[in-house]
């Protein structure tokens, strides 16, 4: 590589990171351009979503949870992964990164032309008495995963607690209760995933009981205790103490920024880095993508955070192609959300009621019960549609799903519905697939739209 | 009811009909409008689509295939279905139908201020020799699924055939064969259900023969044998002869409107009744909906027919709001199809490949093979999915889909995408759903969009 080439550097190797290099590489060769990325964690391209399924044991082996290796990046596409090398300050005048690299402690400048944030998020974690007792865990990176599985193999903990009911601790409290642990889930707000309007997560939380998961909903953690030897050995919340050996902690993550603001690039509303539609910071060297960026939110104008692979990739495709030299644009999100929940599947797209209430819309919802299969088709299973409806107009705003195999991604569909801003009226007339081992003849989808349909126009 | 009470008059008490009798009472009741249907069958309002899986006892009771009875139709809504009725002749001027009760052999008149026409569709039977042997069935009305599953209890046949490769006749191969008939398979096209495009199909073909289907493509029926007790004993092919003790019919069907025709509504260029947005027919009285009636395909722009029970229902749901004061609109067809052969899920949407070039498009189609979930997951299992673009613009103009279990569903955010009529980017843009048991983070569908948006912009 010549003393003119191009270089371009990248912080964070995962789903943003990797992918804006290797939409950079597929447009500029190494000669043109040189690619470099940094991770401070041990694994680069991973699948996060993944972790509770390993720790669970559903998923056996780490490595597969690994979508692209260093070795396979500089072998294949000529992009050099740091592992273990945390970038700790960004000098935009000078055009450097200061690295540390964590295990020889020796710190040591690059020098680029481009930037591109990727550095995802951190969990939330208040600060509560007791919270670094041993047993206490994230569940954000693969690291953290594999240190997870590694103490309940060593502990065998017999009762655990999970602080927080997003998806991610339903997931985990699926994986504990699988393997034969007491669970408790605890969660300030009166129902878990409280992105559900209230109808929707009662159905979730007699799941979860289901598979026996203790609920300790409308309580607030106060604290940890621990024992003698530094072992978390209980909960405390308002209205009790639990007992556990092993707390996961499960309260929802934030943009990873300090970096990136430290250097002068702009927060935006969210707290998240501000970008434009090609994903350029305020700064004109700096990208930024995935969990650290902003997003806007289609059906609200809002600027949002989501912490979710499908946009890190994508983010990370658009800075790909613009730092390559072609042109795209990301065009924000729809909230859209999936998980399984024991034999449960739960779906979201657009907004809530709630949330369409706070975003000015005046909203008129549908509950809609339905078999995912026809009626009489062995396997047909409840299913039930909510749609979220602006009043007047017709217009769906969101839409949520709750119930058993074949149920979630039926959200597609409607989440195509509310990204075309179509009506009720107008997605009961689309031309969806029906066979009896798929679905009643009105499909679920499109028999919650005709009753949505049908009292608009009576 | 009064002398002055308003007469509809439906001919044909399947979806089609019954949904426009239900939506014309939702809005008029019994003391302002008289609803009443004939239908010349044993059964009202049932599903044809379920009829291969009565065949084979996936099903066990013909009850469970039948919505709603005549019994109910009067107690609910105070409709009158009156079955085993065939309307023999509309007199326009006069206002009156011929109706014959078929048991009794008695014909009566009655008179109608709105008829609604709701005639389905006939089987395509060509006139080939020894075609009316016994053991020759078609699979069109329950009525043929009755007698067709009499006869392989009363007759046990070792071997059977099926003529056409349509996804009845295909559902039909998979129903035989659970019942351990030797199954034949014969079409004239070289491939089964010719509507998809060929790379597609050789998957279809793959999956018939794994349940033990032999397929003999590319070969036109020339006749049929019989013994001397009048029963089927062979088909005779351009290729040579296939012994078989029972033949089922699949060759398609075509819409049934020679009632409708003799009484001087006019048939359209596809051979369907003409109707116009609201399912009006020529015939100011009159209005059609159902497999009887034309539809627009909204990507060719051509007027097609489609003989699908999700069209009829929604047909009819329009016929019935107008008939009832209201206003709707039927928006055409895209035609979405999905079956279910052996383990592997078929669907499909918008245009083919050689349709598109038909229709005068210009195309660029890929082929995105992934998984059902992350490849990672259990039960994570092959899906392909192909695109039909059109080249330059990017528009997305059809696909097809072929995979394993919760592959087909994955068509309805295809078939939203062709309605909305989005470029592949735009596609590849939506939030979708993801999560691990569900798909890889590039859910098939977008993976397609972004091979096809990667090609355009490369």
């Amino acid at each position: 590589m010549g003393a003119l080439t191009r270089r371009l550097l990248v912080i964070g190797a995962d789903a943003a990171g990797m992918s804006a290099a290797s939409q950079a590489r597929r447009r500029r060769g190494p000669d043109d351009l040189d690619i470099m990325a940094f991770d401070r964690g041990n694994f680069s391209s991973y699948s996060a979503c993944g972790i509770p399924y390993f720790v669970s044991g559903v998923v056996d082996q780490v490595e597969t949870l690994i979508v692209r290796s260093p070795e396979t990046f500089w072998d294949k596409q000529s992009i050099q992964v740091h592992l273990r090398h945390e970038v700790v300050e960004i000098d935009l005048d000078r055009g450097v990164v200061l690295v540390d690299h964590r295990e020889s402690g020796h710190q040591r400048e690059h020098g680029f032309d481009d930037l591109v944030v990727a550095t995802g998020s951190v969990p939330v974690r208040p600060p509560l008495p007791g919270a670094g007792a041993e047993g206490i865990f994230g569940v954000q990176t693969l690291d953290d995963g594999v240190a997870l599985r590694a103490y309940v193999a060593d502990h065998t903990p017999r009762q655990a607690v999970i602080v927080g009911s997003g998806y991610v601790g339903l997931e985990m409290a699926e994986a504990l209760c699988a393997l034969g642990v007491e669970t408790h889930l605890v969660d300030a707000a009166p129902q878990p995933l409280s992105r559900l309007d209230p109808d929707m997560g009662a159905l979730v939380a007699e799941a979860l009981r289901k598979f026996g998961t203790v609920l300790h909903l409308d309580q607030e953690v106060a604290g940890f205790e621990a024992g003698a030897g530094g072992e978390v050995s209980a909960v405390v919340t308002s209205e009790g103490t639990i007992p556990a050996q092993l707390v996961v902690l499960g309260l929802g993550v934030r943009p990873n920024v300090a970096l990136a603001e430290a250097a002068g690039v702009e927060v935006g509303p969210s707290g998240a880095i501000a970008v434009d539609q090609r994903m350029r910071t305020s700064q004109p060297a700096v990208w930024a993508a995935g969990d650290c960026a902003e997003k806007r939110h289609r059906v609200s104008g809002r600027f949002v955070t989501v912490a979710l692979g499908t946009h890190a990739n994508k983010e990370g495709r658009v800075a790909g192609i613009n730092l390559g030299g072609g042109y795209a644009t990301f065009p924000g999100v729809l909230g859209t959300a999936a998980a399984k929940v024991g034999s449960l599947e739960v779906a979201t797209t657009g907004l809530g009621e709630a949330e369409a209430e706070l975003a000015g819309f005046v909203t008129d919802s549908v509950l809609s019960e339905s078999t995912t299969r026809a009626g009489y088709f062995p396997g047909a299973a409840p299913i039930t549609v909510k749609l979220v409806v602006e009043q007047g107009t017709g217009r769906l705003l969101g839409a949520q799903i709750v119930g058993k195999e074949g149920a979630a991604k039926r959200i597609d569909a409607l989440a195509l519905a509310v990204w075309n801003e179509m009506t009720v009226e107008e997605l009961l007339g689309v031309d969806l697939s029906y066979a009896p081992p798929f679905s009643p003849v009105w499909d679920p989808v499109v028999a919650a739209a005709r009753r949505a349909a049908d009292r608009l126009s009576s």
